[in-house]
């Protein structure tokens, strides 16, 4: 590995002292103008720079934003957080920050390594993602007086609004509440719910948007909302099965709004396995399934979201000043937004043909 | 912020000289076991620990492995990148690395961020994707004497065995070979390739694999794989549209083999869409989308890769041993799997049946 030059080669190649090469760099007006120009010309030939690291000693400031990566999740709408990490690199990038990526498996060795980065300067503040009620990261760190921000409101009952806790969120109730009245407008006035099993607060929060539309544009009753949703967890198959059993109600919905795009794919892939070819159907994410699929899907501005992060941590860093007193600075709530798209039919309304050759039909006289 | 505790302060809480808490650090057997308690003490009541960016100073270490993020892509396929890095930061940080993730638009403005990482000291080696024949990354890099991998091989004449240029990839080539074969294992004789436009080496190398693969079991001559051939861009639409034109043609194949899964979706959209249902199609890249369609699939293998990877840049760092001469030390091709599954049929084979409720029925009689 090549040695980068130091302040010491500097100062030896333009023949004066280490002190002449710092006065050259911090305060040129006290160096004399042919001096100057020959440690300029020593800088230039060594390609020398001021050192970062000794820079940061001084400053505590490594101008880097600690990210913990979870192990790869898989699922049609895994990929919302990599595009955060994206748009969130990209932004970082413009405030002349950049992002340090630590693994994290569970939230406690997650701490682990924040206290490790931490303790090290390396990291001046944390992005936290999918932070949950009584998180040991958020605490240590509020403890601590480390500086962060979570993707993901805390679910608490007390922590929400604490200022002590910064956090941006997608409003999940107001994607869902407008993909309903979406359906509604379009003609649908049964539109059922695929969502998660309860007791997750996203979940519960976009089940309440879907519920609050229906009460609000057909007076739905409980019991009305209880016969047209259904719970099933993300992969798709379970969510095809789930929506079967939606669609096989004695009074079944003629629409259905999703909690996920991967929900949404299952809730696709069901009503065309019994005929329903046009079938509306809204999913949750606009991931690359739902465009190649053509699906109406809830968008969660990613772009949105990183840059009210990004908001919040260097106004915690005291880059930004703060809001007015009595303004809630600390929480951002991004308002998502519905992309509707003309839904792609599965197959075309016509008879189903033979496949032209051997293979098909080995199977076929089996 | 909270002022980290510096070595002053510990000294002054343990009544002792700077020198003797950096005795207790680097050589205790040199302090008086009193002493030392002493020093200990106040070490883990203060919470001190050795300023990691001081150690840069000396060593120009710091454990961290830069990776250039390019703009979030969509589509089916555009995850694989985001599932290596995943696999990376877990695995780096096994051999206590971490990641250093930075804003890559251009080869060239990622180039800018390299040299002012490497300047800073910030990053020992770099991670790179997506490289290209006679990108200036590489050769900045290796003129420059950085450590460096990149996952992709360089496709000019000379440089894929330059051992200056370590790299790790996936056999694209047998990837489809085992592809091809295993649908002439089930029966198909007439497999059909849809692949990206040519002049891409990794669409090269993918459709080399189908060539070769149909050469050898069904001595198809230029003219046969030509017939059987059709290249389009990614995006389903369009390749469900080459897909459409490939089955129609006078001798269409009986199968598939897709150079990645979003081609393979939009050729599944195309088979159903003129009544194949159950028409054998294989991707590549074994995508969130292969898994929920149970598309068959040819999966990239990234935690390999990663491990690879790994294994390339601690050998440049010295930290494991070169091989034997002679043997290539510096370049990794991983053999890909093929994850075989039961095709997901998207319609069930029975009457279409119209819609139960409302919303169909306006739109049937508009």
């Amino acid at each position: 590995m090549r040695k980068l030059p130091t302040i010491e080669d500097v100062a030896r190649r333009a023949n004066v002292s280490r002190q002449t090469v710092s006065n050259v760099l911090n305060s040129p007006q006290r160096v004399r103008p042919g001096t100057r120009d020959r440690v300029q010309v020593a800088i230039t030939e060594l390609g020398y720079r001021p050192d970062a690291s000794a820079r940061r000693l001084r400053t505590q400031r490594s101008n880097t934003i600690g990210i913990g990566m979870a192990p790869a999740t898989r699922g049609v709408s895994g990929s919302v957080l990599d595009s955060f990490l994206h748009a969130f690199t990209a932004q970082a990038d413009k405030h002349g920050l950049r992002v340090m990526l630590f693994a994290a498996v569970t939230p406690e060795t997650e701490l682990e390594q924040i206290q490790r980065l931490r303790d090290a300067a390396d990291v001046d503040a944390f992005m936290l993602t999918e932070t949950h009620h009584g998180d040991p990261r958020t605490g240590w760190l509020i403890d601590n007086a480390v500086p962060f921000v979570t993707f993901g409101r805390p679910w608490g009952i007390d922590d929400i609004t604490d200022p002590a806790h910064p956090w941006v969120d997608v409003d999940g109730w107001a994607g869902v509440y407008q993909a309903t009245m979406h359906l509604a407008d379009t003609g649908a006035t049964r539109i059922g719910y695929l969502g998660w099993p309860r007791l997750s607060g996203t979940g519960d929060e976009r089940r309440r948007g879907w519920a609050d539309a229906m009460r609000e544009r057909f007076n739905c009753t409980d019991a009305d909302l209880e016969a047209l949703s259904i719970a099933s967890l993300d992969p798709t198959a379970a969510a095809k099965e789930a929506a079967l059993v939606l669609l096989a109600r004695s009074s079944p919905p003629d629409a259905i709004v999703c909690a996920s795009d991967s929900l949404a794919f299952g809730a696709l892939m069901a009503a065309a396995s019994v005929g329903h070819l046009d079938f509306p159907i809204v999913g949750f994410d606009n991931s690359p399934v739902a465009e190649a699929l053509g699906l109406s899907s809830v968008d969660q501005c990613v772009d949105e979201v990183a840059a009210a992060a990004l908001d919040l941590l260097l106004d915690e860093r005291g880059v930004v000043a703060p809001g007015e007193p009595g303004v809630d600075t600390r929480h951002r709530l991004v308002t998502p937004r519905l992309v509707v798209r003309e839904q792609t039919q599965l197959v075309r309304h016509r008879p189903i043909q033979p496949a032209p050759t051997g293979r098909r039909e080995n199977k076929e006289t089996k």
